[in-house]
């Protein structure tokens, strides 16, 4: 069977990303982060999400980026809530952690190149709500040319190591009906960014809107 | 003053690179790694080199590679001593850490981008005696590229952040000239691999030989 690595956040579209993979007959070795969010409620969703959805292990790594700060998923700023116009056009969002995805996917390559795997999977999504940098197919791009570059896939091994995106030009509706037909169980799943201590979704911040709006397009209850 | 990232490891090549940096008049940022390494005295020197030639500030993050495994650097593996036939040909080393420069420089990133700066020093060295891949020019001109499309420098300060390898081809004497100009105090730098735990060098391990052998080029005592 064949390894990769994904990784998992205890969202909507990770845990989507997993069940493709499976579906695609990975053996699915899932990476999470303590990286000093706040709504560290989505570890235990992903740690529900890699049981549920047959990962072949799941590890979480402790690395704090508060360190440095600049975003409000790590600090003190507020997320935004309500807000009926966002869009890619409106640049980045304050919810953007500087170099996150590719911290997170220099971590799943160390771990990928240790197991011998040749394959990553991450959920990222440029289409439906965005302006994240790092969830550009350009950027996804040139990491797996840096991939093959930085470790032993491009010298001894002579393998490739390929970057799996498969859900980044779906719409939340499409991700959704993908998970459904899988099986996925979105009650485990977590997307809000700013959830209760008790890990209960806002309701309001972007991610909950999408979220809701993307069951509301396939005629689901939101979950 | 233009500021810059610097990965600082308490060796001799990342202090040079640093007296390079600020000869070439940058307010200078370290950033060091706890990562599991079992020469954590090396943390000791990088915190002493930080200060000696006047960085700015100097963070260590908290990342803990034993999670992944894969390296004699990391595990309960034999560092090879004596060895006097190490070659770039001889493939990559077991002290190779998967994926730790890719690691390193995606943190370096993510401090940049929030302290606003556009350089990032790393005193990787690709001539002397390497085998790491993450070494190579190709692979820091492809981190380089992912790195603009990773971040808002590419969307929307329209501004490039440049990875710099100043001794990158230079050769161990060299590297030891050039510090030895730039008034570096070797002497509170550690190179082995494999020192004991009160912090002194095995004298026997690849970076020890080549150390000594650097030094001796240039005419001057071991160090």
């Amino acid at each position: 069977m064949k390894k990769a690595v994904l990784l998992l956040s205890g969202g909507l579209d990770s845990a989507t990303t997993l069940a493709l993979a499976r579906e695609q007959g990975f053996e699915v070795y899932c990476l999470s982060f303590r990286y000093g969010q706040r709504h560290a409620v989505e570890l235990k969703a992903a740690v529900n999400v890699a049981k549920t959805l047959g990962a072949k292990e799941h590890k979480i790594a402790d690395i704090d980026l508060r360190l440095f700060g600049g975003s409000a998923l790590t600090d003190d700023i507020s997320v935004p809530k309500d807000r009926s116009d966002f869009d890619i056009s409106h640049g980045i969002p304050i919810t953007y952690v500087p170099a996150r995805n590719t911290i997170f996917l220099s971590f799943a390559l160390a771990w990928a190149e240790v197991l011998g795997a040749y394959d990553i999977f991450i959920g990222v999504n440029a289409l439906d709500y965005s302006g994240y940098p790092d969830c550009r197919p350009e950027f996804i791009e040139a990491f797996e040319k840096t991939a093959n570059l930085a470790t032993a896939y491009g010298v001894e091994a002579k393998q490739h190591i390929t970057i799996h995106t498969p859900i980044i030009a779906m719409s939340k509706a499409e991700i959704i009906r993908q998970g459904v037909r899988l099986g996925v169980d979105y009650s485990t799943t977590i997307s809000c960014y700013d959830p209760s201590p008790e890990g209960v979704a806002c309701g309001h911040c972007d991610s909950c809107v999408l979220r809701r709006k993307g069951f509301e397009a396939n005629g689901l209850p939101p979950c």
